[in-house]
């Protein structure tokens, strides 16, 4: 039997996961490879006695059919909070609820682009990203990212020259860099994207790990009409649970119905009920204040050790998020440095693949949101030998 | 602002379920035009115990984020209900959980439908598979579907001459005809997708459903190659949870796991976990037992009312599922039947948006898994009263 795969499956990136999977399986490797948060973070507790009074008080309709927008009372709750904590006018007729914001990737993707069209990227960007786009057979035009944000002439040249059907950009605490756009920086992506149309994809998932509980003005703020946000509960409450949304204006909204209606019918009733339900009845300020504590503490050590064990290395010094990226002096490979990490039983993700148009092979990412602070000791160490054996 | 959407966006069908939302949110209409399972057959208690069980278990990792294949235990038991079921030789390897059977259908067409691929549908056929299939903008290719299976002759042309793709049917109490196909008729279609390297996509949301309990045997067990079968627990345990699954070969398999890491990461943790603990600590067979009695007993009711209230319409009678379809005389069209049913408070769907190629103007489909019997007799009356006043 042979099997005709479609197209554009040779659009997509060959990836890397599998290994990192056979890598997160192996206990004996501490990974700073993944993206997970730390488990013991994750409110178990809490997120059973909200899924108690669910089945207790609504348990019938939280397991039939319900509709593709999503749970009313969680897409109010989003829109709230978006108006009390950005200052946005936001209200839950422009937000529906995705299975994670990876959904929200996939979706949007599949609105707005055909083969050969252009999106616009992060230079290095989020991979889940470029993976999802991929099945769409867009080209790839990256601008590249540093402390401040992305180089404005390269971001108003795409803009301007080359129309893309969106640029994609993660202002918060950037997978994989864990910088942050200034604040000028978004004003001045808000003017370009009225001046030429083009719709600003706002990926803020990272946005309450801020490590000092402020919030960032987000693009969409100063370009309503051109922003297309998508948040998560997957970093602060659970991510098994598969619950994020995108928040965009109505033509986008009402094109996103149709497309998720036929993508899955609509999201999990269950545990949208659940997630609401934990987030009215629990103390979730506190909560995300004690994953901010801890995520910064494990930043900053992780950042005292690559200054400390390994010198020639630079690295980014990030407020917030999960991630942070190295780079090596030039002529270092990172695919050399994940073998040798290999052997000494730890794992760092090299910046290959966050690289739509190529390079990075200088570059690789570190999180710090799943390793203890023994871990991150420990581990660290190793990196420094085998960073030292690959030489 | 100019928001540029994709081509594909053109090939989608109009959807008819806007309307049949507001439909469904008026509790004075009784509503045939749904295809929900009836609310009070879920299993509430058993459901809620399960999570409980899970939580306390195995709450960390229901609630962590987790592999794109899906619960390796729920695979197991999926792959054993298919060997002792229907003597199939399924392997855990060659399942993979996803959020309904809904979503199989996009992924599968993702993996295999560039634009202008021919995709081989019944016809009539299911809308939500139409809906799927259409944003990667195939030629459809229908094929007719009468109580005994296809049209062996149009459907051996379609495979010969045309090359889809793949073909997608229903035999099991198909959505929106009611009818199977006979087992000579499962046989045929598997010789000839071996013969022509046809792959059949077999939907068998409804084969539990069986109302005399009896399994059929699929077209995968005739020609496994050609076999890619998708199930759901949607009709049989809750459809609010979202969990479905595909049964594949290896090749196959290797390539949707690619597409849907892309789209989603991995189905709901939490919801794999509560299914799994419910299907193996409650009596599923004593469930499923009731469930069938109940729809049997609606469809008799249904089918019989049918007889006496409206003889010039003709309709299928089902052997199990939830649906049957009915016929008016020539010259009749459904859309005007729909809104005299409005009119009523009655609501069918009209056939329209199952045939692909257009066509079914005289059809409109009822479902009888939604309402009490009571409901029935109401909901019956009203539609012959709505059928003589559009006459």
């Amino acid at each position: 039997m042979h099997y005709q795969f479609a197209r554009r499956l040779d659009a997509a990136p060959e990836s890397f996961l599998d290994r990192l999977f056979a890598v997160s399986r192996d206990p004996d490797i501490i990974s700073f490879a993944g993206g997970l948060p730390m488990t013991a973070l994750i409110d178990v507790a809490g997120i059973r006695d909200a899924a108690a009074a669910v089945f207790a008080d609504e348990g019938e309709s939280a397991l039939q059919y319900t509709t593709t927008d999503g749970y009313l009372p969680l897409r109010e709750y989003i829109a709230a909070r978006y108006r009390t904590r950005l200052g946005l006018p936001a209200t839950a007729a422009e937000i529906r609820i995705t299975n994670g914001s990876q959904q929200c990737l996939d979706l949007i993707a599949k609105c707005f682009v055909d083969p050969g069209t252009v999106v616009g990227m992060e230079r290095p960007g989020y991979l889940g990203a470029v993976e999802a786009f991929s099945y769409y057979e867009p080209r790839f035009r990256t601008v590249p990212v540093t402390a401040e944000g992305p180089d404005m002439a390269a971001f108003s040249a795409l803009c301007h020259e080359e129309k893309p059907a969106f640029f994609y950009g993660i202002p918060n605490f950037q997978n994989p860099s864990g910088t942050s756009y200034s604040d000028a920086a978004r004003r001045a992506c808000a003017d370009i994207c009225r001046e030429t149309e083009t719709i600003f994809y706002e990926d803020d998932a990272f946005g309450e790990l801020a490590f000092d509980g402020q919030p960032r003005q987000p693009v969409k703020k100063y370009a309503p009409e051109c922003g297309v946000m998508s948040g998560s509960f997957s970093k602060t409450v659970s991510p098994g649970m598969r619950i994020g949304w995108v928040y965009a204006p109505e033509p986008v909204i009402k094109t996103f119905d149709c497309v998720r209606q036929a993508a899955d019918l609509h999201p999990n009733a269950l545990a949208q009920a659940i997630i609401h339900r934990y987030l009215t009845t629990h103390d979730y300020e506190g909560h995300l204040a004690r994953v901010r504590r801890v995520y910064a503490a494990n930043c900053r050590q992780m950042c005292d050790l690559l200054d400390d064990l390994l010198p020639d290395i630079t690295h980014t010094t990030p407020a917030g998020g999960m991630f942070m990226l190295a780079t090596m002096p030039a002529g270092r490979d990172s695919m050399a440095l994940f073998d040798a990490c290999l052997k000494e039983r730890v794992a760092v993700l090299p910046g290959v693949p966050f690289y739509a148009e190529g390079g990075g092979h200088d570059t690789f990412r570190l999180n710090f949101s799943t390793a203890t602070e023994e871990e991150i000791t420990v581990g660290m160490g190793r990196l420094a030998q085998a960073y030292r054996h690959c030489g």
